[in-house]
């Protein structure tokens, strides 16, 4: 039998005895798995060493290396992570609703685990503490396959996890590692309909799109933000150029910053240029459409492929519209769905683009930046939605549940 | 340009428009379909003539002819069937929450719809009133493509539909029909990722399979229903009777009826003679395990695929079982996460079904026929769905949205 199918059985019958275990037992178990990665850490610190070592033979990017790498701070951040989460309220059990029907039929929706979540990601070995601690702590059975880069690393994170959960009494299986980090077996798990439930792909984009073209487990779709930042002509210009800035510069690498800014024809001669060189200074490339070129020439010519571009980066595009009905049809036009800006003075304006923008999150008057499980109030998140079905915007522990009809009947037939 | 990427296109355009159309606006298009479909039924009666024609000529069975034709009683019941949709709430614009964050952001989670909804169905043109009644309620645009022996009924329905939505002002592409019926245009329909949100199969498991398999669209899975019926040792034995005939056999090709019982084997003896020949009566075949047909003579050995199957039919699937264990077991392993039923007096063995067995509904002491959008209390549905990922069970109006953060700020940057 392979390990993905020896794994993925295992996982679904801890998956059924998961379900039912108490807040308790898991908080005490995200404890004692915070406090064994600490312990252990000189461990993880040397399997990551060997990680590393790898990576740079095979003469990988610096930013991949610094992605791969843990030290003592990082590993204290994992460990945080995870007693945060403990401290989290348990989603599991809540009975959403409850109605009697006219036959008497007394009818629940009961929140419930999902079952086994696929986690599929890179290089980034926190995330597989990240992951397991979330999952745990919705009731869920996750299996994990990161990348062939962080294997060593992350053999030694989920040994000393399962140590933690053991000693808890959590049912073995509840957090499982696929060690083959081969393409064929990641293609393998992604059709794994009998045994894992969905599956959440995190990193680039080239991973989430093979997820979704090749997965016929359903698939929770994160990642790309093509955000923008509309500045219409009543705004006030001060505002509008922080947020762009903010929205632009505070961590241009994360998918809920802005990669286009839209400005009003009627305000761009005022905001253009000092905004644009507040961006500049900041070492943002400008990229601009012809009229922007015309009122601000430090910029490079914007393409039709520039509107598409998520450019996780110092770089900005930049297009000047007629009207706030140009502004709407660009972003559903070029938009990925994700986090969408206006900055405006105008109640029917603020109103419109509310409604007629088709985004996980819309925003008047602030940073697109605030996309994110904690700005929400929602704890930790495992990722930010932006498909429709399931779970749009951040994905935290409510996320990684579904419900289940409770029905109490006294002898009913229909 | 394709008849699918021309359609999809529109679609996609339409559904901006259509997402902030009122409910007035709305229930007035649902009520002048039902009109048109009455006043035009001659139309619709005579394209539909073309296709039973057609399908008799190529020797398909009486079944299909049954489920292809229409008559007039079943156009009024199409009619109803919109009518009763145009008198349910409307569930966009609902905020299901709002909450303010310390930084003053106002965070609202509100109800939209999805977008663009693609059905994939076979030869029942009923469904392409049905489904476009309640895409259109919820806001949602959605492309049909029903099967090839309905494609003339379908195109006529289509039609008439259009003609009522022009008139009561919808935008044009609210609701379209994929006229080539091809195999090949309905795999790349599976696989439209820019113009369709969700897709959902309706029909048999060879169709709704392949769509799973193929689709790199989000699927909301219909359907399959291995339903189980579990006696417990300490049932009420006349209502464990009363319970499996009518799961069995008040409509025995629905997927919420039962395929299988299981019996505690402390009552087989007393309960399976009596409740066995009562089915028998009602032209149920049996299919036991060894112990049933120990005690029960007139039944077919059944086989371990027998435990898989959805019959859809007059058959019955027997099995002792030791106890509530084996019996969870059993419909875990075998069963489809559709609907689940056990016959009870007992408290704690109530709740323990309740809690461990994975299912869209678990019920206690009442037949698993009431897994359905109006028996829940939901209205009119589009299907069941026993997947976990955002509708389980029922799929009615509610299940058809999806929900958009709107967040209200007064320049917040983070």
């Amino acid at each position: 039998m392979s390990e993905l199918i020896r794994k993925g059985e295992l996982a679904k019958q801890a998956s059924y005895k998961l379900s039912n275990i108490s807040t308790n037992v898991k908080n005490e178990a995200l404890r004692k798995i915070a406090q064994l990665l600490i312990e252990k850490e000189s461990q993880i610190i040397e399997a990551n060493s060997i990680d590393i070592e790898n990576a740079r033979s095979k003469g990988v990017s610096d930013a991949l290396i610094d992605r791969l790498s843990l030290n003592k701070k990082r590993i204290q951040g994992m460990a945080e992570g995870l007693l945060e989460i403990a401290a989290l309220p348990d989603p599991i059990g809540e009975v959403v609703s409850m109605w009697k029907r006219p036959n008497g039929l007394l009818i629940g929706q009961k929140r419930v685990p999902i079952g086994v979540i696929g986690m599929i990601y890179e290089a980034r070995p926190n995330v597989t503490a990240d992951a397991a601690g979330l999952c745990l702590k919705s009731g869920n059975v996750v299996i994990l396959r990161g990348g062939s880069e962080a294997i060593n690393s992350n053999k030694e994170i989920v040994t000393i996890m399962n140590e933690a959960l053991e000693m808890a009494g959590i049912p073995s299986g509840a957090v499982q590692l696929i060690e083959d980090t081969s393409r064929e077996t990641a293609t393998q798990m992604m059709k794994l309909n009998k045994y894992i439930d969905v599956l959440i792909p995190r990193g680039g984009q080239g991973l989430i799109q093979s997820v979704v073209q090749n997965a016929t487990v359903p698939v929770i779709e994160t990642g790309t933000g093509n955000c923008h930042v509309y500045v219409s002509s009543d705004a006030d210009l001060e505002m509008g150029e922080r947020i762009i800035v903010n929205a632009k510069t505070s961590r241009p690498a994360v998918c809920n910053s802005a990669e286009t800014l839209l400005v009003d024809e009627e305000i761009a001669q005022e905001f253009l240029p000092k905004a644009l060189q507040s961006l500049r200074d900041l070492n943002v490339e400008i990229r601009g459409c012809e009229k922007t070129r015309e009122i601000f020439s430090d910029c490079v010519a914007a393409t039709e492929e520039d509107w598409y571009k998520e450019y996780i980066d110092y770089i900005l595009a930049v297009k000047v519209v007629k009207d706030i009905d140009e502004a709407i049809e660009h972003i559903n036009k070029y938009g990925t769905r994700h986090s969408e800006a206006i900055v405006t003075k105008d109640y029917s304006k603020s109103q419109r683009f509310l409604d007629e923008v088709d985004a996980a999150a819309v925003y008047i008057n602030a940073s697109t930046r605030f996309t994110d499980g904690g700005e929400f109030g929602f704890g930790a998140e495992i990722g930010i939605s932006n498909q429709k079905l399931h779970a749009r915007g951040p994905i935290g522990l409510k996320e990684l549940t579904t419900i289940k009809y409770i029905i109490y009947g006294n002898g009913q037939i229909r």
